[in-house]
């Protein structure tokens, strides 16, 4: 066992014991999730609780957005995330004493989250305050191919002797938590945001509707129950507006079990009456029940296998970043599998952090890796976006400019940030978009995507880049007064990354015109257009220290004052709840890959030896106070040949959560790092870029392991790539010959497989971080 | 009578009949002041009425100040001016018809503000609805010279019969106002602000004390009344929590006159106990009647004739003007005279704009004409912020830095800015008030307050900015990410005014310390601290755009898009309103003068040459959505030859208010505004500049005049300079020989007036303005 809890194996995230104080974060960790439904990893009984959470992907409710000082186009309602009908819930009574382990005894407790069966499995031995033993074993899946149910397997074994046990099973809403917020109006708004609207129960069945007051979004729950054996049960179901209860009796002999499946429906509309909704949810249930406990069980196997034969990564050498980097890839997954047109949020369905909001990192972090693992993930993701165009474009307009704006962060795709310096003007967030469409598009072939959304978003948002930037009086093409990745810097001229992600969106906003007329004529490009991008991205600013040999990261970064890093205590960090943002703004001290993350996404824009000079520069000066950071310096350490740094910073990406490392993760796991933890070997140390469409590797061992295996899908190829020391195997595993190229050299792989040997490299001294920010040395699990 | 409402005379403002709707502008120019107490120009019956508005300077209610985005060093608490109780009510009952504007028929109304009577007369001749006619005749005073004290005389006489009438004189707390505020908290706080403590009526004389709620200020209200005929009077009074009232009744005949004499006593405290403030009041009261009505009247006016006598400024050949500049000159005193270690608010008492928070434009617009022409008031206001400096050193303190950082706006010294960028980050208010200090030591030679607070201030504020600043890779003296005075830009680096203003603040500072050993000593400054300022100031970066021969307003402003100006329509002006600040700081587009009056106040810094080229370089491209932008540019024309538009400039500021240029009037006088009519005609056309602690005039007459006169005391000489065509005439009215420079030659004023040629100018062609933004032509009241 980790400091941290959570036992160590490669294919389950498993804790023994109960540790009321880690409730709250591992309720985040043992989250179950299909992308439209989330359940946090709750005990059954519902209590000790750290902080219940059952989301719908995109059920939101609104309130009013307050400023002390107002200013013209700043978004007046925010929208939160609500937890929603809880369907999760069954109480136990032994005799006349509920289970509740603040009492009495737990002999044993356990709970596994298995990342290949899909389920989140508790077992305890309790003994009640009076001395009476009951073994219980619940079993939870949210469904991957039945993405409105939920299932519930619970069974309850009398140890000692003859028991009456009683079995609650609930629809509970309006579930009261506590709130974080100092704002009344939004903590008004998340006070028992649901109005009862419908509810009934009979038999073994009940439903509840509801609908949020201000968002007027409707959400119905639906609960249907089988007992494995019916004799004897005496039962009793009822419904009131908030609650619907179905309470069975049983008398159960020593050694015999109770065992009762709870299948649950969830759906939710901004459209359908009571009536449709009830009917959606039944509906749903009616699968479930047909389908049976075994039969969701063996769907679930079947689709995760499915998924892990063209995901996994083995790592021969860790074994606890073996289990962090699958625990991380099957969270993806959850945020991912079944979203359907709706965003992938920060903290995917696993809590109430960010407001449930959906940031850029989806587009950059997050669909990477379901773009080469699960590319139907990634196109439902930026369907989403798309189907946001038209409040982008709206949004456009009410800045005075041209195309579409995306947001930075929302759920319904209309803008919610209230701090526009690191909101609204953080406009890379339409780039990265359009970069993630390019990414998907080449990735997959997906032509029908390409010209139904794709090209769309590719289009409007060059559009927005020629109104945002202008030619200045040499030519140059200048994008003023932006926010880029780093949240310590704002509103600043000429951002390297910005500005590099622009010019692809310019370049491939003319390429998906001209693939696509059609499309190109529908939203009535004109070719002089497609030239002003064009010309644009050929005289794109970007700004060089030639004194320094640097990128500064945004125009006059570099002649800004240091940050006094040795004037900086451990606790001051994170930095921002420490100083000012002013102070902040005007110093070189990055929050977050800014520079670097340019030098991966726009790697083909930096020399390599720029990017050693770049890498080294802004090492010194970067604290990763955001969980955005560590996987981005993996990968340019690893491009750099400093892969034991890079190795460091992998296994912070890929521990963020199951060590807390922001510790926040109470409030949901940090999707974009978990992604990260994909990014570091894959793009670290497997060296795979994208640029211009060709998939290239660059693939180096990193001394921490023997031999590192990632698994990947290009245009319906699945391969894998094994690294050793000195060399590299491509392997095909399904699909056509694919051309890849292995540090610079083109190769076909076809049904055999390919070894090549790996260059040596010569990093030169390993790069200094700020004082106390270097990341935690990964030697104790090294092979 | 102009189209504004006013007529137009040298010495007063009068308002004939009656415009309900422009009520409220009228209550603010119709405002009456002694820097410590404020009336608004309400109608004595109180309706129909504006914007009711009884002001203590200093006296406020805090408030929450909601973020939905909050960060680290945001104020939490806001404040906001309270209407205080209402003394100036005096309700009149004409037989059994109460005087109302809006019922029966005013055959005459007029308002008088006569500037040397220091009085607010109104005059009705009205007829009720059933045709009973009296003349009524009020006059109002704020006491110069009783700082407590406001008198009020209501006279009636009935017309045509015999009446019988009622007079009921009130102090009521809590009337009720209309807010125009969005938040709720704000609202709440502002909404019957005040908690009755005490009140008291007896005979004619009845006090109110009240407190507020969260700032836990005491103010205390107190009223006497005197008859002059007591026969056939029936009088009762009573007093409530909110409500104190004398009720005098009479049968009046006809050509008979009641009159009633109303005084009026105000104090308040953040310490003192409800018996020590009643006390306070009433002897205010005992003292005023001592004096009596005539007296008051006569204090009022011998305070005003010495004013004047230093202070006047004679245009001969606008009569507009002339009556706008004595306007102008007659709030300004108003605002200053008696605030007495209070701050003199940007629309000092006479409304509630800007929630009756001081700014910067104190120091640098307002303190200027009080410098020169009642330096006690500079005096005063400054010691209001040296009594403010420990909340400034803790502010500074809170940021990361040293010295003391005055606030962006606040009413007792505490910063109450929610929006940093454009509040906090303005760090050049902490020069300004430097900058102010050494003004009015050099004018006055004043050691003693030197000593005591202007020495403190310069070096608290020295400190600040070595702490802000760094020294480059090349030595020079950066200061980066600031915000300068134009609000359509902020956090730029190299703001020329903050730079400049800045290396003053900190050569000054070092003066400071050397000049007053003992004060540098109790700061604990070091030798090396003073030279570190004076390394910084010699150091200082001032960016140049040597390609276009222009000061960059900032560092890379000149690379900055242009604002498209063609495409902007006059009804999207003030462009704050509709586009956002993100667009606007990113943009060539200023809201008001910054390097312009950076060329003002720092004109020792500049050559001719840059002067004129970067005065039309600017001028193209500001907007003027600030009332704190035509006198500056007014200066800057007249300083390089523009003399009809700087005429125009000086014609804009001097009416801001009288023709409500900013839409806005009622909610308060621009009191910076008005002081820039002063600084148009003393600076501008006088060509007054005070760069090293020499007084330097380089006089020019406007085409539109045939002379201009303006009076003003240096180093306790008061002198006249007469511009007439081709040559200037200055005259000594009081005091020593002083030696003065005209257009780059010294002389020594004596006893005889010394005439002296105006040297011609070429300016070549006037500069252009963005397009629909030029200043009003001041062709029609030419001479």
């Amino acid at each position: 066992m980790t400091g941290h809890g959570y036992l160590i194996a490669p294919w389950e995230l498993r804790w023994r014991g109960l540790d009321i104080e880690a409730l709250q974060r591992t309720e985040s960790t043992f989250a179950l999730s299909n992308g439209h439904i989330g359940l946090r990893g709750t005990l059954d009984e519902a209590e000790p609780r750290g902080l219940p959470g059952t989301y719908l992907n995109g059920f939101y409710e609104e309130h009013e957005l307050p400023y002390a000082e107002g200013g013209y186009g700043y978004p007046e309602e925010g929208q939160t995330v609500v937890n929603v009908t809880d369907g999760k819930i069954i109480r136990l009574l032994v005799e006349d004493e509920p289970l509740d382990m603040r009492y009495g005894e737990a002999l044993e407790h356990e709970r596994v989250l298995d990342f290949r069966a899909g389920t989140l499995t508790r077992t305890t031995l309790w003994s009640s305050p009076t001395g009476r033993r009951v073994r219980v074993r619940s079993t939870r899946l949210v469904s991957f191919t039945q993405r409105a149910v939920v299932a519930i397997r619970y069974e309850v074994e009398p140890i000692d002797e003859d028991l009456q046990l009683v079995v609650q099973s609930d629809l509970l809403a309006n579930e009261p938590i506590e709130s974080e917020t100092k704002d009344p109006r939004v903590a008004a708004a998340l006070d028992a945001p649901l109005v009862a609207e419908f509810s009934e129960a009979q038999g073994y069945h009940a439903v509840l509707v509801h609908r949020t007051r201000a968002s007027e979004l409707r959400m119905a729950a639906a609960m249907d129950h089988q007992f494995d054996v019916d004799d004897g049960l005496r039962t009793r179901i009822a419904a009131e507006d908030d609650l619907a209860r179905l309470t069975a009796a049983a008398d159960v002999p020593a050694g015999g079990k109770l065992v009762v499946t709870k299948y649950l429906g969830y759906g939710w509309s901004a459209q359908r009456s009571i009536p449709a909704l009830r009917a959606q949810v039944e509906a749903a249930l009616a699968g479930a029940r047909k389908t049976g406990w075994q039969g969701l069980l063996d769907e679930q196997r079947a689709f995760l296998d499915e998924f892990w034969d063209t995901a996994d990564i083995t790592l021969d050498g860790d074994d606890e970043l073996q289990q962090a980097v699958r625990f991380a890839l099957f969270h993806v997954l959850q945020a991912g599998a079944r979203g359907e047109s709706r965003a992938i949020a920060g903290k995917g369905l696993t809590g109430p952090g960010y407001d449930g909001h959906a940031f850029w990192d989806t587009e950059q972090f997050v669909l990477p890796v379901l773009t080469y693992t699960m590319p139907d993930a990634a196109r439902d993701a930026l369907r989403w976006r798309h189907g946001t165009i038209g409040k982008a474009k709206d949004r456009a307009d009410q800045l005075g400019l041209r195309g579409a704006a995306f947001p930075w962060r929302s759920i319904n795709g209309a803008e919610c940030s209230a701090y526009w310096p690191a909101g609204t003007a953080a406009f890379h967030v339409s780039a990265d978009i359009a970069d993630a469409v390019t990414r998907y598009v080449n990735a997959t072939g997906d032509a029908r995507f390409d010209a139904e959304h794709g090209s769309e978003l590719q289009i409007e948002t060059a559009r927005l880049w020629v109104s945002l930037g202008h030619h200045d009086r040499r030519g140059g093409f200048r994008i003023d007064g932006v926010t880029g990745p780093d949240e310590y810097s704002a509103v600043a001229d000429n951002n390297v990354y910005t500005n590099l992600v622009a010019q692809r969106n310019l370049v491939d906003g003319a390429a998906a015109a001209e693939r696509n007329p059609e499309v190109a004529a529908r939203l009535q490009v004109r070719p002089e257009e497609v030239r002003a991008w064009r010309k644009a991205a050929e005289n794109m600013v970007v700004p060089y220290d030639e004194e320094l040999g640097v990128h500064p990261q945004s125009e006059g970064f570099t002649e800004h004052p240091d940050w006094d890093f040795a004037g900086t205590p451990a606790k001051n960090y994170p930095l921002l709840l420490n100083y000012p943002y002013f102070d902040l703004y005007r110093k070189q001290v990055v929050k977050q890959a800014d520079l670097v993350l340019a030098m991966h996404l726009r790697g083909d824009a930096f020399t390599p030896e720029q990017k050693a000079r770049n890498f080294a520069y802004y090492e010194e000066r970067t604290v990763r106070d955001s969980s955005l950071s560590a996987c981005t310096q993996a990968v340019l350490a690893a491009e750099v040949g400093q892969l034991d740094l890079a190795y460091d910073y992998f296994g912070e990406a890929a521990l963020t959560d199951l060590h807390d490392v922001h510790n926040n993760v109470r409030n949901g796991l940090h999707m974009a790092s978990l992604a990260g933890a994909w990014s570091a070997v894959v793009a670290g140390f497997g060296g795979m870029r994208d640029h211009g469409g060709v998939l290239t590797f660059a693939p180096r061992l990193p001394g921490a392991l023997r031999a590192l295996t990632f698994r990947m899908c290009f245009r319906g190829t699945r391969f894998a790539v094994r690294i050793t020391p000195g060399e590299a195997t491509y392997e095909r595993i399904a699909g056509e010959d694919v051309e890849l190229t292995h540090h610079g050299e083109r190769f076909v792989l076809g049904a055999d497989p390919v070894r090549l040997p790996v260059p040596p490299v010569d990093p030169g001294p390993p790069p200094r971080q700020p004082e106390g920010r270097a990341p935690a040395r990964r030697t104790g699990w090294t092979g």
